[in-house]
């Protein structure tokens, strides 16, 4: 059996994005439900999610291990997982990590680009790697089984996030800096340490994650995808779109200044093109995926390591979690 | 005129600690009223405080700036000011800075002894300084009037602070480590630092900050001081006894451990003491500032010295705010 799945979204939800999804034949999403929100704030967009999954029941329902990617595969749907793209849910508050897994949540990054209470983000200028409350942190969520995501995290906390937890963690959405050197990115170095502890990475459609962003050719991101297997093991390559469908700028800005500043930074932006960046046309939504599939095989991957890519390798990682 | 000041309490708070405090003839505390809570918390606590001034309001009344220094004096009361120990009630919202400035806060801790959003505490391994939120956080507390106070944070954090700050900062309670080497106790150059940038020290008389504990002498603490004044202008020496009179054990506990961690903490106790320790005979409450005041005398401070060390120097920091 095969399955599709795309690691890491975020789009403005409606019938219409989980099509695209159902239409490129995902079996099952991880979705980013909150970044900056606290542990209230958080069950409010529960709440949203609950009338999402009444209202679309026919072609997708809420995730909550890996047999419900089998049931998505075998009933036509969409499997929905949760996830967080930074810790303030948990707040200051090791007993909110069960709640939060209770809830559905199942991947969370320690840090969004800034340090957090567990760990440093990637556009800090020092990196202290994972702190006291964040050694905490790792072993409550291997306990209770909410992965690891590092994808905004600096270089020194990742590798530390490595060696303490006990479990593979994953970076959902992000790309090899040999490629495109974004902050975001991943160095090759970092890449071979996630490799040898069995983590995942998922690999990003998001443009300033790409060589020539907008620009980026299918085929230079599948020689890239040839290039990572060199550095990574093949069976631990996925897919994490980053997708951003039909969500206004103001989320963007949101995303990459929270609350936390006066002034405002424009991230992987510029003042000039403060806005979501267009997708490249051979990966305008979920549906790209078949074009990855070829081009993927055109630079030599088979069959097996395809599908591996685009969805099995993630589909076994679920089964460690 | 002269004033007497303790530039931090965390007492139980009663009509007979305020009462000690009045005996003593302090004429301002600054008062931890939180620690670890979150914005809506603090206003809780602003309540009781509410409370407070109005059951005692013949001997206390709420500080807001030098005058009420001043007006205490002449009233024979002690001004009440509020401070936080912890950064947690702006939780990671810039615009808290500001109102909880309008609510009376004078004094923030960037870190109570672990990472915060802001900067690294004295108990964690790696100390990466200010973070991308520290920064903008301490140009709000300089325009709004919320002073900077590093009495619980790592080195690194401290000098940060110190540099990036437009007004002058303080360590509101810890002693040199000169004299007693406790992880919150600071280094001959952190204080050198601190005293060339117009920065004040609060001398802690908390045993666990003190040489020999419950044991130390006052004759040691007040050669300690002369020490001391060896390195900071003595004119930038205040007291800040850290006294928490007739709180139960369960309190420390949760000051150390908040609610990070579901193993203790024993913080600068054990686990065979984790309680509150003793304090010394010399210095049960505030009603020892008199032997202070002598001790100081008998190692050669002149009458100005002595009452800027036990309070003017605090007042005219107050000014600056």
């Amino acid at each position: 059996m095969n399955y599709k799945i795309d690691n890491l979204q975020y789009c403005n939800w409606s019938r219409e994005t989980f099509e695209f999804n159902r239409s490129a034949g995902l079996d099952a999403v991880h979705v980013t439900i909150v970044y900056h929100e606290d542990y209230n704030e958080f069950l409010t967009e529960i709440k949203k999610w609950q009338k999402l999954f009444k209202d679309n029941s026919d072609i997708i329902f809420q995730g909550w291990d890996y047999r419900d990617i089998e049931k998505a595969n075998k009933e036509k749907k969409t499997a929905i997982f949760f996830g967080f793209q930074n810790c303030s849910p948990i707040e200051d508050d090791i007993k909110l990590v069960e709640k939060i897994h209770k809830l559905g949540c199942r991947f969370m990054q320690l840090t969004y680009n800034n340090q957090s209470l567990l760990a440093t983000g990637c556009y800090e200028k020092i990196d202290s790697g994972i702190t006291n409350f964040g050694r905490e942190v790792i072993k409550e969520m291997n306990r209770v089984g909410v992965v690891i995501d590092m994808s905004h995290s600096a270089e020194k906390s990742t590798i530390d996030a490595i060696e303490l937890s006990q479990k593979p963690i994953a970076i959902t959405h992000a790309n090899p800096n040999f490629w495109h050197a974004a902050k975001r990115n991943k160095s090759s170095d970092l890449l071979k340490i996630l490799s040898d502890s069995g983590g995942i990475l998922g690999l990003s459609l998001y443009p300033h994650h790409l060589k020539d962003n907008t620009n980026c050719t299918l085929e230079s991101f599948c020689e890239m995808v040839a290039k990572t297997a060199e550095i990574i093991n093949i069976k631990q390559i996925g897919i994490g779109s980053d997708l951003c469908l039909q969500q206004p700028d103001s989320i963007v800005e949101w995303m990459r200044n929270g609350t936390w500043s006066k002034s405002t930074n424009f991230g992987e932006g510029t003042k000039k093109k403060p806005g979501f960046p267009k997708q490249p046309h051979w990966f305008q939504d979920a549906r790209g995926f078949s074009n990855i599939e070829k081009g993927l095989k055109k630079v030599g991957f088979s069959d097996e390591e395809t599908n591996g890519i685009l969805g099995n390798n993630w589909y076994n990682f679920y089964k460690l979690i």
